[in-house]
């Protein structure tokens, strides 16, 4: 199901180019500029309504009876104390046959329904309740009298492709074929290698768990559907539902006006939306359905628990000779992608590449694209590397990776790069931080010890070019915003109006912006692998173009001038005065007879398609400062800086919100998170917020540092800006395990590295010594 | 106010024109098919929303408290008792800064504001209460205390012009100057004449009373207004809106999605609108403004009355030679349009014309747009006119008629029509009713005797062609058509989904449509003035075939074939095969692959411009048969047939419909309506439908016939519709009047023909007798 990323099957994309390519800015009056949110007194006064809040007249409420058991079968299913319980409009269980649905299926893959008598987790759906309150629909979910007959499981990996492992789906545990991917001869690289080092790197499963449930509002007026629910793409997901349910496309209307959070997790048609549309048919009532915190951590996505094996050949001048990943990974109970393999195949010059990545069903809560997926693994095995490996020929770490930089992408034919910022991510980032003093200062004589570390990044994926975008331009000079493109917290919204004032000269507070619904906006790619901005901000552009060459056609024409000669200003159309020279003829909008008789301009912009036979990729460097006391363990990370090649920083503030969230995450994937599966029970123990830790405000280090890379990139498209959100969230665990590594000489292999995990480590050297 | 009609001052419109102009359909599939509205069940099911069924979450209700004085100045007003009761959460009274909002405002014309103390006629707005339930409204609106001061009124159109008259303005009461119109020299026309007749005709006020009444909905959410408002055209009232609020058009989106009859009361914006805005404002929740039935027949317009002498003068032959109107007609207490010669400037060929029309202010409510504003007053004379002199020479009405029927617009400059179905309806419409037999027919011998009448008629206004449409045709060829044109209840959803599965071949049902939603959809103009099919149905087509031209392109490109060979049909686009011939190539949308890429395919139309040098209007003549008891003055009529020439029936079924509802309103016209003000008292004493009667089922002919005239226009513009809304209403009271002439001999000169009124004329006769 997972659609963004760089291992996407999907065959090249291509847009129609606009008739002309737009020049890039020579300068900018607002992109670029430090901007707060438009939207930003909603979020913080709560007076934008998130799917969560939503409330419709008559209005039910479902609650989901959820499998027990990491592997059952339901033999028998009651609901008949349920269906008479106070409140109770109607129940749903595998016998309806609506609910037969088809959820997986196919010649080979693995086939499954929406409400599968065969439960492969602790979290697999049985039936589902709608009722007037929340509590009445949960308690009557609980009086579903299900008989279980309980099977073997499995949630390790390793024990799932052992032989006799129970299996979660017929036809064995392995998910579809090991990704393979050569290149080169690694035995040879090993063997012309100075040194070679191999080590294995494990990160357990994290959970996105953000801010806001998952859930979704469904409403049927006559046939058509309208859906309000909370994920980064209202089309796509759109479309899976009105396939699901059988209906053309123009009888759902999806809409996610504001959304708290998805990470990854909110990319895919969730079961709750299906049900609560079948709910809400049966009961003609507006149905509600949003999870509990505890059913989106077993039940929506995760990143897949990892153990990866790297080996790596260097010669004593840094040169990079071979790097070999075989990687093993959970999917959970039903497909998901689960590879960690790409920056190993691109992010540095080497000759000879070998990677080999199993995917494994496991009885667990299935995995999802999670903010670069298979990234921050990857980098965590790949980067620790770098820093073994230099400190193995006694080099600098920064050195080392400037040394193995590439401006092509090996990954894909050797394709350049429109722009490559790691050399100046690198190298400015190490300027910023005080890189050279920081890791010449003493560590200290203890027992609390510091250190300095640096992890590099790269980002694969180039966006999927095909979102459109509609402007209109009223009679007053006030503009509409069309875009389908969802704002899953990230400022979309901002960022797009500030291409439009740009473009346009109109303040922002005079764009209204219409967003994220599939009954009135045009088809956008969903806000995921980092493309929101590198694919919307460009055909924002060319509608805004559209707009503004209509409106100086019409100007023309009145002031019988050349369309060429004119520049758009807030409120007037004005002949540009030469240099020094009078104000040149003007109409004001108000008296621009065409727009006022037509009363709006529509405009209509679509990206165009990727440059032909060259890669567009973000690049980082972060650099980190630790503190570790010996005596118990604990690391505080004292700073952070992220250097950042994204190519234009569209708005100076989002971009450093995007580049601080992202090192926020990482330091939760670094320090912090792991979902806990009982062996005994195969049930998660920590699917809570006070069991799972993630970082809060007082986890973030006092000294944040952004410092954007701007390679004025005018090839990548027609903004210049490239993906923000995944990469920087990629490196940062590894910024940090490499400080605790030159603070203690500690080298941590896996994830979370916790007090408890560190202080048995410094008590075994301690010991060896 | 009054935007729609042949007196507009509006500048000839203009639109830009299609790259290519679209060639006229040959034979049509779907466009004049008759088939059901494709909201049919929505409406007679109830599930259909109207303004007035909106419930929003924590929604308020608005009472206005309105002066019960024909006159009379504000001079105390303490609301604290009302703000104190229970339920209500403001008050808005002439005090506030916010109800200042000037309403009429100008050098010469009259002022006033939202809530002015200068109260004019009964009805005028003096303070809104917001309160929890209608009912808590309505009482708080009442214990509201104000101590007015009365001043002399004038309810009359004679008397308000009479020396020493109270004002109902400062300046007098006329509304600017006369309206004047002269062609050639009227007395040598009446010289030349053999005949020559005059007379005075009177109608009074009409209501519209449509069976939704007024009102709005207003909700902010932050510093954007939605309003939910009961009208015929969102743009340009929520451009009024957005003006007395001093707001950007965009931060104003007003929807109207369903609507309950308008027929011109509906295209202003109302003051309860604004009201509704302020109060939701001031109490931060959604506040509801539904005026009650008596509210409605006070204060949201009429039909003036007139008083319209008319002089004619003929020759033998029944050649027309001069043509002399003057009026009188009352705006009511505020500015308003009110004149009624269009017709008796161009229907008839008659080289001698000259009109008069005066405007006077009365306190009365204030006159707007009715279906056919001016029309049915004008021929009421103009048709009776004739009538009586086609008797006068002994010449039968309906040769009367044609031998004065005209093919070019003297009016405008003697501009030829683009068609002229005049002739056609006189004549297939008489074929079809049996004209010569029921005329030559004995009228009986009483007391019950029988009479036919015919009347002809033209409308005046072409249309402003500016309305905007998008269409997207999405990836299973699912189409969502987005319009701003409302359906205020003739079918326009169904006419323009016609036009789109006519070029797109898509069915109804897979079509969606958004419509009449300011935040939506893009500019159109209000549907009155009997433009709604032949602006937007261009437009929509115009939008269809770009939505094709891409589509053909994306399927020429994969199948390497040329566009112009590709046909477009349910589910693929194939090669047109040759007569006989094998099917050719072809590929499915789902394999489509650009299609599939981009998801949606977005088209946009407009309307060309009016055919340069030619007018394009419709045509009709209307015939009635009558029985009249004339021992009671009771005149039943038997039977009504319509022939129209309204270019094109695009749907045959709502073709009818309208001309079945405009005969049914024009018998309202003609028999029953009128308002009563009290002399006395200034009061209207018939504010409800138990005092003021319309038409109901029973009152309807039981062989009601329609007679499509379609003069196969091509010119007129790409769908060959012209306007048939109001057309269809205009002859129908004077067709009457002259059947009862027919039947009785007795020429009734005013509206309406009652019972009273024509037993007292019949009694008269025989006394003379």
């Amino acid at each position: 199901m997972r659609r963004h990323g760089p291992y996407s099957d999907e065959p090249p994309q291509t847009a129609p180019a606009p008739a002309v390519a737009p020049a890039p800015w020579t300068e900018t009056r607002v992109v670029g500029r430090p901007l707060p949110r438009v939207d930003a007194y909603d979020r913080v006064s709560g007076s934008a309504v998130y799917t969560l809040d939503l409330a419709l007249p008559g209005m039910l409420h479902a609650a989901i009876l959820r499998c027990p058991h990491a592997h059952a079968r339901v033999t028998r299913v009651d609901a008949s104390r349920a269906a008479a319980m106070p409140g109770v409009f109607a129940v749903l269980t595998a016998e309806d046959a609506s609910a037969a649905i088809p959820w997986y299926e196919g010649a080979k893959g693995p086939t499954s329904r929406l409400l599968d008598p065969h439960c492969r987790y602790e979290g697999d759906e049985v039936a589902a309740v709608a009722a007037e309150t929340p509590l009445q629909a949960y308690e009557a979910a609980r009086a579903i009298t299900v008989t279980y007959e309980e099977l073997p499981f499995v949630v390790d990996h390793a024990e799932a492709l052992k032989p006799g492992a129970p299996a979660v789906h017929e036809g064995g545990n392995r998910v579809g074929e090991p990704r393979s991917y050569v290149r080169g001869e690694v035995a040879k690289g090993f063997a012309d290698a100075d040194t070679v080092l191999e080590r294995t790197y494990r990160t357990p499963c994290e959970i996105h768990t953000p801010m806001e449930v998952h859930g979704s509002v469904a409403r049927w007026d006559g046939d058509r559907l309208t859906v309000w629910d909370s994920n980064q793409g209202v089309f796509d997901i759109r479309n899976d539902l009105a396939r699901a349910l059988g209906l053309p496309l123009t009888s759902v209307r999806m809409i996610c006006h504001y959304m708290g959070g998805g990470f990854g997790s909110k990319l895919d048609l969730g079961k709750y939306t299906v049900i609560a549309a079948l709910l809400a048919r049966r009961t003609g009532r507006p149905v509600k359905a949003c999870l509990t915190r505890e059913e989106t951590f077993r039940s929506v996505g995760n990143r897949p628990d990892h153990t990866l094996t790297l080996k790596a050949g260097v010669k004593k001048d840094g040169t990079l000779t071979a790097l070999q990943l075989t990687g093993l990974a959970s999917a959970g109970a039903y497909p998901a992608g689960a590879s960690a393999g790409y920056q190993v195949t691109d992010l540095y010059l080497c000759p000879n590449v070998k990677v080999d990545e199993t995917s494994v069903y496991i009885n667990a809560g299935q995995a999802r694209a999670f903010r670069a997926p298979g990234f921050p693994p990857g980098a965590w095995a790949l980067e620790q590397m770098l820093d073994d490996l230099a400190h193995a020929i006694g080099m600098d770490p920064v050195a080392l990776r400037l040394k193995n930089a590439s401006t092509v992408s090996q990954a894909r034919g050797g394709q350049p790069y429109t722009s490559t910022g790691l050399v100046r991510c690198l190298t400015e980032g190490a300027e910023a931080f005080g890189w050279k003093a920081a890791r010449a200062r003493p560590h200290g004589t203890g027992p609390v010890v510091r250190g300095v570390g640096v992890a590099a990044a790269m980002w694969g994926y180039a966006g999927n070019p095909n979102s459109t975008v509609i402007i209109k331009y009223f009679s007053d000079g006030s503009v509409n915003l069309c875009m389908g493109a969802s704002d899953i917290g990230t400022g979309t919204k901002t960022v797009m109006a500030m291409v439009v004032a740009e473009e346009l000269g109109v303040a922002l507070d005079r764009i209204q912006i219409d967003h994220a619904d599939t009954g009135t906006t045009p088809y956008a790619v969903a806000s995921g692998g980092s493309q929101t901005v590198l694919v919307n901000a460009p055909a924002v552009r060319a509608a805004a173009l559209d707009v503004k060459r209509q409106l100086l056609d019409l100007a023309a024409a009145q002031l019988e001038v050349a369309p060429a000669s004119l520049e758009l200003r807030a409120s007037e159309i004005a002949v540009r005065a030469a240099p020094g020279g009078p104000p040149g003829p003007s109409v004001a909008l108000g008296d621009l007879r065409a727009l006022q008789r037509q009363q709006v301009i529509v405009g209509i912009g679509r990206r165009a398609p990727h440059p032909a036979g060259k890669v567009a990729l973000p690049f980082a460097a972060q650099f980190a400062e630790v503190e570790v006391d010996t005596r118990t363990g604990e690391v505080r990370v004292l700073r952070l800086l992220g250097a950042h090649d994204s190519g234009r920083p569209m708005n100076r503030l989002t971009f450093e919100n995007q580049v601080f969230g992202g090192i926020t995450m990482g330091l939760g994937f670094g320090l912090m998170e792991g979902r806990v599966l009982d062996r005994q029970t195969g049930r998660m123990v920590n699917a809570n917020w006070h069991d799972y830790k993630i970082p809060t405000a007082l986890d973030v280090p006092r000294e944040l540092t952004c410092v954007p890379i701007d390679p004025h990139d005018t090839e990548c498209n027609s903004v210049g800006a490239k993906g923000l959100g995944e990469p920087a969230t990629i490196p940062t665990a590894a910024a940090v395990a490499n400080a605790v590594f030159h603070a203690t000489g500690i080298r941590l292999t896996d994830t979370p590295i916790n007090p408890t995990q560190l202080a048995r480590r410094l008590n075994d050297a301690r010991s060896r010594r």
